[in-house]
């Protein structure tokens, strides 16, 4: 079956078992090119040492987008004596996570895009419901990430419990925010002497003031209020401030916790079908398939390493048989 | 409306028309991405001069495919005291025309590509049945093209009218191809004496040996049968001879003539409405429409110019006004 994003995260537990119970798996992907410079044929002979090989397929190939990928599980039936056989066709697009992911540039080449049209590919599928992916560099950035916006909103309300001292001191103010930041301390006031009103919506500011307002507020309230940066549909970004106690601080920061990782699984995408057959270990098998494994590598691990030895290195880590 | 490939042919003569009786016209451009280095808004920015501006837009979006291409005409009807606008959609695509015509690459820019995917822009209709173009000096090679093949051909039965005398004295033949040639020559014999027979299907041969059979027959029977190659569902080419008188013979010619002249409009394809547009010599106007007009003239006309002052040069050639 095709899963698209929103089955891909209902259906993954299934890839995974099939993953698991296979004795071995078949490849197979999809590019937007073959080669940049010559043509195909004219790009690789017969006399090309391994090296060689590696080395024009690197620089002529590596610029076109993986952006279907085929898997099949294998598993001998001892009693029936067959094996059987399960299938996942994979859409992939790296579509971009938030303002800071990357913008994933791509090359298409007329001949390719011509013939995948040809046996009725569908390139909707690919760019309005591929799934994303990242590499483990980009994984590592997005946690980091999550993470620095945690430890920045620290202390303040949601956070406090995590590390409590974490602003202890007046935060300096620029002359020309005092009075915004004065005008919101105000408003908090008055929501906590209101018995009423359990939560206080702000205006949309600059991230400058949202960092303030965090500082501030990680002060002047180590607990008793929760902060929250929501998202309006117009884009624009304001915070919400309420009134909780203790535990239902605790049970919310552990929701967005929750909520975090999975927009981190999310993201991470396709590549945790790859980062499952790597880690199966199984036999996997393929049909002229440098090019599938150099992409799978490039897309889903690593930008390809400089030399053959180092890419049979990282090549033995993502398909170990 | 939208035509495709095959009804923008039937639907030329359609846009022609509205180009013509229009008082002005507009244009609008779909691109599959706007910068490969800085983001959009870093790229160029108020303070830079125009020169500036152009060697930006030249060196960091002009890999990316303009791929669809929107024009409204608008005619002002004096009687009713408004304007009567006819719009028409097209969608590009550098379909390669046959073996040896250019295998363009483009970049996508991921977030383009999911923009337009969220505004419903459908990639199957671009990449399936995008309408195939060719800048002026890829036309005027394929002319070429057509031009020499006509004149390798020539003398030999079907073009001996062209010029008569093309080759009157034997061809050399290598001495590893004799064989094959006598044996050609020999069936040949064999159809012009058989009164039944109408015509001959060689076995499937090289280029090379191609070249020598009409070059051969040409010299040796300069009149009185038609040579033709065609091509075989596997993509491979064979010769065909036929017995015919000179009527039958011109007729053919023109035939094959006028499916030339179809073969090569079609591949010039959606650069004769841009030649229309530049024709009717009529008000272009757009918005924020730089990008547009340089993908136009580098997709459509010829490669942009190193400069400024040379690329207004020629904009004012495509875009007069």
């Amino acid at each position: 079956f095709t899963p698209l994003p929103a089955d891909f995260k209902d259906n993954l537990n299934k890839v995974y078992e099939a993953i698991e119970e296979a004795d071995f798996l078949a490849i197979d992907g999809e590019f937007s090119g073959i080669s940049d410079g010559p043509s195909v044929s004219a790009l690789t002979n017969g006399f090309d040492t391994p090296e060689e090989r590696y080395q024009k397929l690197k620089k002529h190939s590596m610029d076109f987008l993986l952006f279907q990928f085929g898997l099949c599980t294998f598993k001998y039936d001892h009693a029936e004596e067959k094996y059987i056989m399960k299938s996942f066709n994979f859409y992939i697009f790296p579509k971009p996570f938030n303002r800071s992911s990357p913008d994933v540039k791509f090359v298409c080449q007329s001949s390719s895009i011509d013939f995948l049209a040809n046996q009725g590919f569908d390139f909707n599928k690919v760019f309005r419901n591929g799934i994303p992916y990242l590499n483990q560099e980009e994984e590592r950035q997005l946690r980091e990430q999550y993470d620095e916006k945690r430890s920045q909103a620290n202390g303040a309300g949601s956070l406090s419990y995590i590390s409590p001292n974490a602003t202890k001191c007046p935060v300096t103010i620029p002359e020309d925010q005092k009075k915004f930041i004065e005008k919101v301390v105000e408003q908090i006031e008055e929501l906590l002497k209101n018995e009423e009103n359990e939560s206080l919506e702000l205006e949309p500011c600059t991230g400058f003031q949202r960092k303030l307002i965090y500082q501030t507020l990680s002060w002047k309230y180590p607990k008793g209020i929760h902060v929250e940066t929501l998202e309006s549909d117009k884009k624009e970004r304001y915070i919400v401030i309420s009134k909780v106690d203790e535990e239902e601080r605790k049970r919310r920061e552990q929701q967005k916790q929750a909520k975090e990782q999975e927009e981190l699984n999310d993201a991470v995408g396709f590549s945790r079908v790859v980062h499952a057959i790597a880690n199966s270990g199984k036999l996997v098998i393929g049909h002229n398939m440098l090019l599938d494994v150099m992409h799978t590598i490039h897309q889903f691990y690593c930008p390809l390493p400089d030399d053959l030895s180092e890419f049979k290195e990282v090549t033995s880590c993502v398909f170990p048989r």
